[in-house]
């Protein structure tokens, strides 16, 4: 599992039915700073995330199959919760969820 | 699963019966901004992508068998959708399948 | 499985139920020689290590869900052992819990 | 599933029995134009490969052991087809096996 | 499957119950020619290994778990085999085991 930002939605006409009515997340993978990495994944929105979310991603395909409750989808990646804040043990926040900054270019 | 652009196709003789007659797919990953990343992947086509066309690619073998419906083939990497646009939160497209440029040399 | 500095905790109100009680550790991946790789995982803590510990980190969804006894769960990353020490062959220390240094920056 | 070039052969003779009489290929992965990555994989022929040919892997436990008919063998990544060309739309080679290179170094 | 250098063992005092008397081996990842890739894995020894060895590194849990006789193992990496040779088509040797040079610096 890993942090990743929504940086948008995807949409596709050509679906598994198993994918249908559900919205695919488009996401920047994170570095521990929270700076982004460049790379980029396609996940199932599975906790009602939204662009600028900083969010938790499982990218394994059994556990992913059993939150959309469908055996034998097509999937493997999927957005498991949106992150409230990240704490350090001094009690810093590296992250919070209120104070988020808004998006830059897509690489950056 | 991620996102990738179809840069041609395999021609292979030598393969598991599972995958005859399976269109196979070179495909290039890409940036969060749309980028080539300088890897790339071999995927079986399940949704009739074509050469330039930005894709959705699933990387895990139990859903790619349930897609092509060979419960033991040897496959772990599929094109299960044709992407037809990219938004972000604020109406932009970051992408769109209509207005798709050709594309450059392989790796850029 | 690899190797992985505790350098926070993920804290999020939005999750499976087969997560809630778990605490989430924001992990940072290291190099052989113990630096930072600069990539982070999130993993639930199956042995109660707390920030600033070295750790062994499974990323494989079904040992990580007998680890923590639930079959279906969507689990992916589990920290299953924190570091007493690190030995070479000829008897020298790589690494020693009991004289760690504390963390620098999050990506240093 | 990716794309290889066969650069030799590895030979161990401490081996599980599921793999003994398997040749193991040391392959090194390629970028989208062809060159390499830099990474290396060892994989298990499954089609009659040899050093030079420019092959397609399969990396994925369950696929690799219905290949090689063993169902608990410890087996990840099997070598399924060797390439006889890349095409692109245009119908322009990118890769023939007769009008293949010498292999440079092995790490380019 | 890859090739890695074993560089030491590591010591955990917190274990699941089925990793007990496994003794875990830190492993430097490498290129195609044979330097190290900056990547590191811990692994159970599968196959009597030490420090210095080159060995072949199995990363799935299903085929890790079959050699450890432990079907529900939190287990993902295993060392399989201890490399003899490397072989080149020429004959050449890419590497023995018997002509093994010491490890250098951890990263190097």
């Amino acid at each position: 599992m890993f942090l990743a930002d929504v940086i948008g939605t995807v949409v596709t006409p050509v679906q598994h039915p198993s994918l249908e009515s559900k919205r695919l997340l488009h996401l920047r993978c994170l570095n521990p700073d929270g700076t982004p990495t460049g790379k980029a994944r396609v996940g199932i929105d599975g906790c009602g995330a939204g662009e600028g979310d900083r969010v938790i991603v499982l990218d394994e395909g059994n556990g992913g199959r059993q939150l959309v409750g469908i055996p034998n989808a097509p999937i493997k990646t999927i957005v498991v919760g949106v992150v409230d804040y990240l704490e350090t043990e001094s009690g810093d926040l590296a992250y919070s969820h209120t104070q988020r900054e808004p998006l830059g270019s897509l690489n950056d």
